[in-house]
């Protein structure tokens, strides 16, 4: 039986390192084996990618090689990794994926959605998810949980605006591929997050239709 | 006034270190500023992509991540370097640029001209160079130069039938647009292959016509 493929997008402290663990959790509870991977990266080479695209510098990085590192990472995570590990029988679940390109590198820096989509074609072909989750949460609850962490990468330095940016890119993605992307409301508790969650997996993955 | 653009092509052991300094020297006595430059790399970040992509690895390296790769550090060399250097007046020559794509990654991993050409026009648009010298050589004469120089890396290592394509490939792309390449036989003496490019720079760029 050949796996399932979940991925979780959602801005920056939106919780998906939270829910990554749940859905795991649930899937072990069930049975299944269970690959959590990342992007970008995923595999040794595609992580090596990532450093070279998040790395601080002075040259100004052009925001077409942006894209292209990002689907270069993607095209070695799907072929080394997604895709052997589905076709063993395990669940994939990628915190990021194709969804994130669309927001981050499209919206986010103005790169034209055909560009996009012509790379996803090339590199993704028919691997998509078979489910989305989109963590959804106002920008300044999840920038107020990110100054919490004391975290910071080139994307957590921009403005504002650029979040807010991002939340309305992933919610039209949703909006356009509903069959495969849910939006789960992350303002709230912990605990009301994770039960939306629950619910989602059960009726996306396990109701009888499917 | 704007600069012009130079790549030297050709395959392993053709001889491009040695034309691209005659290059310089000659462009140099005409009073021309010269920036030499290379690919895969040409600026920190480039040069950063091309160590991930030419590094020994465990993981197979999936051809369209390959591919990827080059074309994220050519726009990045043309975008931070290729251009910014042309507009301020000098000439740039570069050891290696698009035509190597076409051959190493074209022919020699099969992936089709169509995916090549649409990257190509993303990333590289009108800046294509002005004149490009096509070193050929027999790829025993290549091999045997190289050979003896001791060096090695991923592409040294493959066999003999990669290197035949690779050299037809050249031949080829030189046949497809003879206006912009050039072939030089660079199987000779060092000093035949200096004349031939000399009186080629002459032609080519410094004849009446243009």
């Amino acid at each position: 039986m050949k796996g399932r493929f979940i991925s979780i997008e959602g801005g920056e402290g939106a919780g998906k390192s939270t829910v990554i663990k749940l859905v795991r959790e649930w899937l072990h509870e069930r049975g299944y084996q269970v690959d959590l991977t990342r992007e970008p990266g995923g595999t040794p080479m595609a992580e090596e990618i990532r450093q070279v695209m998040l790395a601080p510098r002075d040259e100004t990085v052009d925001n077409l090689t942006e894209l292209l590192l990002v689907f270069a990472a993607r095209r070695q995570h799907v072929m080394a990794r997604v895709l052997p590990k589905l076709q063993q029988g395990e669940w994939v679940v990628s915190d990021r994926f194709l969804d994130s390109s669309y927001v981050y590198q499209g919206l986010g820096r103005g790169i034209d959605t055909r560009t996009i989509d012509m790379l996803a074609s090339l590199t993704v072909g028919d691997t998509l998810p078979d489910l989305t989750l989109l963590l959804d949460v106002p920008v300044d609850i999840g920038m107020e949980r990110v100054r919490s962490r004391g975290a910071k990468d080139r994307l957590d330095g921009e403005a504002l605006h650029f979040h807010e940016q991002v939340r309305r890119g992933f919610l039209q993605r949703a909006e356009q591929d509903p069959s495969r992307i849910s939006v789960i409301d992350a303002s709230g508790t912990l605990e009301s997050v994770l039960e939306q969650v629950r619910v989602t997996l059960e009726q996306r993955l396990f109701s009888g239709d499917q």
